[in-house]
């Protein structure tokens, strides 16, 4: 039996002219008033006595008047996507005549749907976990190829699984240790210490992999920050506009990509890359030129790549060597640095042998040498990272705090069965752990969360 | 048997992000195809088995990688829009995703659509006649009520009845003439001519009506132009924010209503308004001012309606009579114009006595009083065209233009016929009427004319 909800409709489709519209109608009364409101050759239909997902051609009727000649598609509970009777309308994709719809079904007494909500009732009618229904707003945000997989993983329930595979086995020794509580006076041992420690070390393993997929999983959903640092004329926006040439075309039809600061995105290999930009670096004669290497270095901090790129002509390779060592003193731990040794096509074979040691890669921006090389060096990490961690890709910060959570109480559990500590101790770090490995997947949730998480859906959705 | 058109797609709905997206493919591909592309629980299902018009839930997918979660609805020829088989794929409304989709359709031989070109395919498959197919993408582009029900009106095809009759009367007298023709040599008449002569009368003054409809068509479709004309500090601009002040909310969630040049749009009773902006009209000083008046000539020479606002305490009524007459002079022979006698909150009785011979309305644009019969009389006669008409309202030009031609040809038959002329010239008069009635509907179609009615269309439509 599914909670009594009342009944939303919202425009499932974008808003703006086209040859269609579909609008969504999700609960109890979605039948009772579309057989009110809709005609098939003139006549009323009994939605209850039809086949579930069947079409129906008629028309949409405000007592006598014809708004619409419409598709109407029925989805009978539970087999629907919010596990309630759905009915969609498809009608002609007019604002005016999609806004006399909802009109008209707001006078019927359906409210609109908020945010999310046709999802929030999935979740809450037991249709999919939380971290699927995530899912579903990150599939319909996602603009690149891995992204896009990613998300489709998700909302296929492949990290739910996961999780709850470590969930299961923590809960039957937590629930041992439950039982030593209330026998506790007995001194009786249940639990065999021994197997609980390798269990939770089993278990912390796995949550540090899928606590470190997050970085790929993080690049990927929200593209990788890739800086291109080095002194002016190195040949920076020469090779930002080649690295951009082919790429542009890819990225620009996909809609709604917020830029912010970011200049220029694209995609490789299914990965996407921002491209922040830097002024150049130099030492800073007046304040203005030093608030601008103030600036580069606080982009640096925010990169996940670093291209330092310099000209071979201008500099020595303890001039670079120096100038990297400083800017990394600026960006993260985990940032890694791709040294392109640029205008390879000026210089003698001589000199590139000196700067061989760096390790770097040997480019010409201008000539398009080494290009192909840079962009496998940009997007391989990442696809490494996928395909080390399998299909076990953490890409929600939400889950991501979750898991880092979960390590902290397992660690001190581990700790408290080292140090023979108290049966009560240990279990309420189990059960802190066990908690918020619950929470990924909605088997625990609080009234905040779901606000939060349904907020950031479109409407209809 | 239809005609063997290759198979086309395009998204259905408006692009953007959002819950859902719709693609459509229509022809004798869009089946085989689908099964090479959907899994139903992985397994492919064979379309040509299943039921029209019903819904299936799966995934879409492209070799061996999944695209989307979808749900595709099938529609068997010949029931369905076009008449061919169509497919609805219904995916996640991600602009990432619907690239994906689209491109995997055209990979396997399918072509993207033209503007229209489903509801060319929907006439040239017989589904509806011309006039219906271009009342589609009227529908789409309808903004007030009025415009709606023309437009679903014409959809359901009462102007093509309306003209199919008047066209059969025509034919039966026609091949009596061309009969006559044949037997020319032996002088015989099968034709009445009195009674040609009466029906030729009978259609020209039905055709006379519709054209005259399309006066008050044409401004529903388009929205009426208005301008307020008068002398600086009359009071313009209050009345316009007045008679704004209700009506812009319902305006402004219509998107996509083009502006141009027009200030500011409302609603009344269902008929949408387009205000268009002048500058105050007084003698000109120089040159500027005398531009600024040749402006507002100009604008008042596209309107429909004239609001000639005065102040009762500034001007008499000789000055008000002279002005206006000389602003008519400027109008078109058919533009309304309504006297409005501002600052009647200001002014003594004696005073609007006065003026009480101009039969214009008493206002005070700034205490909001007669505001609303002001409302009324704009949109009144608009409702009676449409309540004379009947449901018979030319809305679209390309019909106007094919009226006006039957009509000329009418009159030249008709005076053909009293002047006693040769059977050929008159049998020639009323072929050129009939094939120009037989456009309207589509019953003769030539290719430029459908090129530029479907190339207006949206694509997906």
């Amino acid at each position: 039996m599914l909670p009594n909800y009342d009944t939303i409709t919202a425009l499932a489709t974008a808003p703006g002219k086209a040859a269609i519209a579909v609008i969504r109608i999700s609960g109890k009364e979605a039948f009772p008033v579309i057989e009110k409101i809709f005609r098939k050759k003139n006549k009323p239909v009994c939605f209850t006595q039809i086949d579930s997902h069947t079409v129906h051609l008629g028309t949409l009727v405000d007592a006598d008047t014809i708004i619409d000649e419409v598709l109407i598609t029925a989805f009978k509970s539970p087999n629907s996507f919010t596990g309630e009777d759905i009915i969609e309308i498809s009608c002609h994709g007019s604002p005016f005549i999609i806004q006399k719809i909802i009109k008209l079904l707001l006078n019927n007494g359906i409210r609109t749907a908020n945010p999310g909500e046709f999802t929030l009732r999935a979740f809450l009618n037991g249709k999919m976990d939380l971290s699927q229904a995530e899912a579903v707003a990150d599939l319909i945000a996602s603009s690149s190829e891995a992204a896009h997989q990613l998300a489709l993983n998700q909302m296929k329930g492949g990290v739910s699984k996961a999780i709850g595979l470590l969930r299961d086995e923590l809960i039957g020794f937590a629930s041992l240790i439950e039982l030593e509580l209330d026998f506790s006076e007995e001194d009786i041992e249940f639990a065999d210490r021994k197997q609980l420690e390798l269990t939770i070390e089993r278990t912390l393993n796995r949550i540090q992999m899928l606590i470190h997929s997050f970085e790929t999983g993080n690049a990927i959903r929200n593209g990788i920050p890739v800086v291109i640092a080095g002194r002016p004329n190195s040949g920076k926006s020469t090779l930002l506009n080649n690295l951009l040439q082919d790429e542009r075309a890819i990225v620009s039809p996909i809609a709604g990509t917020t830029r912010d600061t970011i200049e220029e995105e694209m995609i490789f290999d299914g990965i996407r890359v921002r491209f922040i930009d830097t002024a150049g670096i130099r030492h800073a004669k007046d304040e203005i030129e030093k608030i601008g290497v103030e600036r580069t270095l606080e982009k640096i901090k925010q990169a996940r790549i670093v291209i330092y790129l310099f000209d071979m002509n201008e500099m020595t390779v303890d001039e670079v060597e120096h100038e990297i060592q400083s800017l990394k003193s600026s960006a993260s731990a985990h940032t890694e640095f791709i040294t392109c040794a640029n205008k390879s096509d000026l210089v003698s074979e001589d000199i590139k042998k000196k700067f061989q040691s760096l390790n770097g890669l040997f480019i010409s921006a201008k000539y398009e040498k080494g290009i192909e090389e840079l962009k496998r060096k940009l997007s391989e990490p990442f696809l490494l990272g996928i395909k080390e961690a399998g299909p076990l890709v953490i890409t929600n910060s939400r889950h991501y705090e979750a898991l880092i959570q979960t390590k902290a109480s397992l660690e001190a559990a581990l700790q408290g069965l080292k140090d023979h500590r108290s049966h009560d101790l240990i279990a309420a770090d189990l059960r802190h752990a066990l908690n918020q490995l619950g929470l990924i997947a909605g088997t625990i949730t609080t009234e905040n969360l779901l606000d939060h998480i349904f907020s950031h859906f479109c409407i209809g959705k």
